[in-house]
C-alpha cells in the first residue's frame, strides 16, 4: 500500500490493488457555488442563500454535481495522474451530507479492482474508491469510478 | 404513463412508477466544454481541440461530469419540478459515448420505484432512469438515481 500526494504519472502497469492516493485541498466559496448551480442546478437552496435559510438544507449548498466537479479536479490535478488521461467510464455515486460555502474538500482513494482489458491489449481498467472529505473530515461524497488506463507506450 | 414537456411542480403523491418525463433541448458548444473543463476536468481531451486530435476520443469531448451537470440542468429547467426542490441522494452514472462540441442534448426520464420514508412522514424517495440523448438519438449519459421528493405541504 503506497500513498502519494503529489501527482506521477501512472500507467496501468504501475497500479495495484489498495494502492491508495490522496489531493490537495480545494476550498470551495459562497459565489463559486451560486454560479456552477445557477447555470447547472438553479433551485434556490442552490443560489440564494437568504432563501435557503428556510428550505431543506437550512443553508446555501453545492449541487451535488459541483461537488463531483470538484472531485475530478482533484483527481486530476493532485490525485493520481493516469497514463494520458483518467477516462471515466461510470460509477457509482452518494452524497451523505451537503458540501456547504467555504468547506475545504480533499479526495481520498484507494484501488480496489484492476483489469486488464481483453479486447484492447493497450489498456485495462481499474475501480477505485474516491472519497471526498471536508475540513472536518466527514465524507461528502462517494465514487465507486470504473477508470480506463492506458498501459505504458511501447518504445 | 404520462409524459410531459412542460415543467410542472410534482409532490411525491403525484408520482407513479412507470411514469415519463422528456426535458428540452440543450446545446452544449466547443467554448462550454473548455471553460467547465479547464475548471474542473483540466485534461488536453477536454481543453485543447488541436491536441485531442492526436489523443482518445479523435477530438474534443466533454468532461463526464459536464454532461451530468447539463442533465441537472434539463432536469430542473425542465425535466420535472419535484415538490421544493430534487434533491438526489446518489445514483449509478455510466457514459457510454462521449458528448462532442455542438451536440444537442435532452433527457428522457423514467420512473422506476418509489417508496415512502419510514422515518419522516413529510417525504419519499423516487428511483428515477434518466438518460441523456443527443441529437442522433444516442445515448451518452445514463443516471439511475434515488431522489428525495416531499409531500404535499398541509394546508
Amino acid at each position: 500500500m503506497s500513498s502519494n500526494k503529489s501527482p506521477q504519472r501512472l500507467y496501468f502497469e504501475d497500479l495495484q490493488v489498495g494502492q491508495r492516493f490522496v489531493s490537495e485541498n480545494y476550498t470551495v466559496t459562497e459565489s463559486e457555488i451560486i454560479e456552477f448551480a445557477s447555470k447547472y442546478d438553479p433551485q434556490s437552496f442552490h443560489t440564494d442563500p437568504e432563501a435557503a435559510q428556510h428550505l431543506f438544507f437550512g443553508g446555501l449548498v453545492a449541487s451535488g454535481w459541483h461537488t463531483a466537479a470538484v472531485m475530478m479536479r482533484l483527481l486530476v490535478t493532485s490525485g493520481i495522474q493516469l497514463g494520458d488521461g483518467a477516462i471515466g467510464v461510470g460509477g457509482e455515486l452518494s452524497w451523505p451530507r451537503p458540501t456547504r460555502p467555504g468547506d475545504t474538500l480533499h479526495l481520498e482513494g484507494e484501488i480496489l479492482e484492476i483489469k486488464p482489458s481483453r479486447s484492447h491489449p493497450d489498456r485495462g481498467t481499474i475501480i477505485a474508491r474516491m472519497e471526498s472529505h471536508n475540513q472536518r473530515n466527514e465524507i461528502v461524497q462517494i465514487f465507486t469510478g470504473k477508470i480506463m488506463v492506458p498501459k505504458k507506450p511501447k518504445q
